[in-house]
């Protein structure tokens, strides 16, 4: 019992410092995604080829969580406006980024000069379920060689997805994956989810999910304008 | 302060429940291998290649940690003596098996027809690295398309692994993974850890994995007749 009481004590402390989280984004227009996955289903790709894709139309910033090394951030780095590596490995959470992680990793980045903010989370379906950094949408990757039993296998974190993105649309040939079985464990959990069949490797799909992630960007710019007039600079270029 | 003292005291209390489940493993004559992975690694196809197998050889019995669901309990029920599904979803630990659920799944097995049990933890390369449960061997199942940098990412799994296994080799000519990478990354971690190369889709390579169990199954037992000279029955057949 006092267990349990602990753990919504936490959650609810990560949920006030989440709120804190979006209101600093929001000051500055900045549209946060907060990416889920596996490790290695492709988070880390996906990032590069969306800052390949809106290069040009939006200023990227990125965020990437991990227990160890900084592998990630060193690919992203020439591309995004400003990066954070985040290590976990020795922190009270490892097994996910939380909002306290988010509240410090913000300190560091130009916000005012940031149209979108790519979060990675550490690779796992499980732990960042449970905590909400203050983003705007909740995307999970999953890759075709992890089977299409994965949302009903972990049902927490695709439930609360926005979006869902299945990667390495490749190696279909390859592996045993049937993707009406997936969309259908998908849309019995969540009817609304958008889900984008892609492959990072080739970029085919590429085009539909920037569509997305671009029209929600804009659809969030429009809002915090209307709500904020005296918001000058930042915003989509 | 107070919560990495309560995290030490998590554990402690663990480490003593597993040192129970030891004991009482060791009493009826059964090896226990804590198999983990990333979700869709394999280890469910692993523990069915492993049947297959080794039977006739060996009385296997298996418990099966997921979040949610029973479709891997339903794939090997066939084939096990015995075998026990553990769902964490509502649980204190979602994210990993811990020794108290070892414990209870335990009393539900038919210990004394058991010579091997093959303990499939929940998909995730992070939390169960924490809690030991009283297994023999620890084993990490990793698979080429999660790419080759996983012991660099998640190096607390992987270096305390008895034997890792690296699966889908079949996927090598159609994803990015370079397997003198990922062998560099695991010895700079642990030199003495086994590798084992394979593909539970083909079946390449599954015999040299299944020799080892066979091995340190027969290296098991023999210890414990030598300790326990009361021994009757169990045992290898």
């Amino acid at each position: 019992m006092r267990k349990i009481e602990l753990v919504q004590n936490i959650l609810e402390a990560n949920e006030s410092i989440a709120a804190q989280n979006k209101r600093l984004l929001d000051e500055h227009g900045v549209f946060a995604i907060n990416i889920m996955a596996s490790p290695g289903a492709g988070k880390t790709s996906l990032i590069l080829q969306t800052m390949a894709r809106l290069k040009g139309k939006l200023r990227i910033g990125v965020i990437e969580g991990d227990v160890a090394s900084t592998l990630d951030a060193e690919k992203v780095k020439n591309e995004a406006v400003g990066v954070v590596q985040i290590n976990t490995r020795n922190m009270p959470e490892s097994c996910s980024l939380i909002a306290s992680m988010l509240d410090a990793a913000l300190k560091k980045l130009p916000l005012e000069d940031i149209d979108l903010l790519l979060i990675e989370n550490v690779g796992n379906l499980i732990c960042p379920s449970e905590f909400v950094l203050g983003e705007h949408k909740r995307v999970v990757v999953s890759s075709l060689p992890e089977g299409d039993d994965k949302p009903i296998k972990y049902p927490m974190i695709f439930a609360d997805a926005d979006a869902v993105v299945i990667n390495k649309a490749d190696l279909l040939p390859y592996v045993d994956f049937d993707i009406a079985v997936f969309r259908r464990a998908i849309e019995g959990l969540h009817s609304k989810v958008k889900l984008f069949e892609l492959s990072c490797k080739t970029g085919a799909g590429i085009e539909n999910w920037c569509a997305w992630v671009l029209k929600e960007v804009e659809a969030n710019a429009y809002k915090s304008a209307s709500l904020n007039i005296s918001l000058e600079g930042g915003g989509i270029r």
